[in-house]
């Protein structure tokens, strides 16, 4: 791996090359992007040099798509004729079934392995870029076959992953749709239910309703392909959840609610041990 | 105001009685609970010294119930032949209504004055307690009438809220339980139903779900009380949410999600800047 080009060089895609300069990578790295972002992306030593898609496409050794997932899925249909055979494509995008779907209609020529880095923090943009950004943080990776992990190409890939302190996690795409559904998806719209509810209302406000709505503060863009590509799974999350609501709001004053206490006082008290 | 009875010396009666030493209050306190209750409010200054019910009702200007709602209920019961019909009584009970209630039904010979300081942290009991706890909080009293307010064992009372910094603020007891069930009863279920939701399931957490079930760790006995007084307002509050999360979950596709997550980061942004 010596040639890698970053599409879309926002706070994943430089904090990855960041990451990749810091951990010894001596090769070059190209940024995809508007002139904007690559010039962000330069002045923090992200990349070497911009590129257009397809200068891009036609030189990489490793191909590291960071866009948000409807562009991702865009990029997917364009690459096929521009592509090296032995490159490998892999993205950092927030749902995987329907962009490995994409990938594997529309890119046959070389190979690709679906991830998901679980990191990022509040200010976005290439000028956030940080290279411990993925250090200690699960990244999940999705290959249709296991087989697939052990091909040369991603063998060096996940060399470098654990060379930037990432921990590899290894799930199916569905599975990871599922888990970050219920791990994210669903904490994102309770809060922001939660802070829509109290719209127009008068207020008392305490340290809990803060942390409560603290995701609400998140912006739609960021959001919008992630709900219409996780439809399924988060509709099932949000049913699980309105059930243990209307179980709640049933139970009041029965010793339901005080298990229904218990249960969430044990899966947040772990979630804060591991 | 002279003498001043603390009835359940935890954290907030306790920081009440370190808070009225702070501001120049020179009368007695006494502190009505546990012999180790009284023993730790002792240990920490907060009050001089311990009495029964009984003796503390019969000698204090101020009695000032700070018991969970259940005991406030049942001390408020107790009351009748032993307060001094100078007295004030006033109770920090985190609902209204039915306290009020209780105290109207039982307490004819003395003035009673709902009040609700919104204040607290997470460790508990005299051993925490803090002189600085109500400064720049609300503190809600709740009237039966406005004219009890200017009565003038009440404005002196008040006149210390003053003092000790809290920020008063003046509603009905319906009103109160209301604006709480939505600002903190509805974010407490919101988080512990979120958090028993996630049970058994595997997890990517990220600190988003960190802060969405921080709620959660929350203790039911601290909540038995306030569910069982509070279930009409808390029942209208989970139904109204339940209503939000239907409709996004209907709308995962549409603009409707945009909408609604505009309404949830204005009101977030909202709370962060009061």
């Amino acid at each position: 791996m010596e040639r890698v080009a970053i599409v879309g060089v926002g706070l994943i895609g430089g904090s990855f090359a960041l990451a990749l300069r810091k951990a010894g990578f001596a090769g070059e790295i190209r940024g995809v992007g508007s002139a904007a972002t690559l010039a962000a992306a330069e002045a923090r030593g992200a990349i070497d040099r911009g590129a257009t898609l397809e200068e891009a496409a036609g030189w990489a050794d490793l191909l590291y798509l960071a866009q948000p997932v409807g562009r991702i899925i865009s990029t997917l249909r364009l690459l096929e004729p521009w592509v090296r055979q032995e490159a490998l494509v892999t993205d950092a995008g927030s749902t995987k079934r329907v962009i490995a779907d994409t990938a594997y209609e529309h890119l046959t020529r070389c190979l690709f392995l679906g991830g998901h880095p679980m990191a990022g923090k509040e200010s976005r943009g290439a000028e956030n870029a940080d290279a411990e950004l993925f250090r200690g943080r699960p990244y999940v990776l999705t290959p249709e076959d296991s087989v697939d992990l052990e091909r040369p190409a991603v063998r060096e890939f996940r060399g470098w992953l654990e060379r930037i302190g990432a921990r590899e996690v290894g799930m199916s795409a569905e599975e990871h749709d599922r888990v970050v559904a219920l791990s994210s998806h669903l904490p994102q719209l309770a809060s922001t239910a939660l802070a829509a509810t109290l719209a127009g209302e008068e207020l008392l406000a305490g340290p809990g309703l803060i942390d409560a709505t603290r995701l609400a503060l998140s912006s739609y863009e960021v959001w919008r392909d992630i709900l219409a590509t996780n439809a399924d799974a988060i509709t099932v999350a949000l049913n699980a959840y309105i059930q243990r609501l209307e179980n709640l709001r049933e139970n009041l004053r029965t010793r339901e609610a005080q298990e229904e206490f218990r249960r969430g006082a044990d899966v947040a008290a772990k979630l804060r041990t591991r």
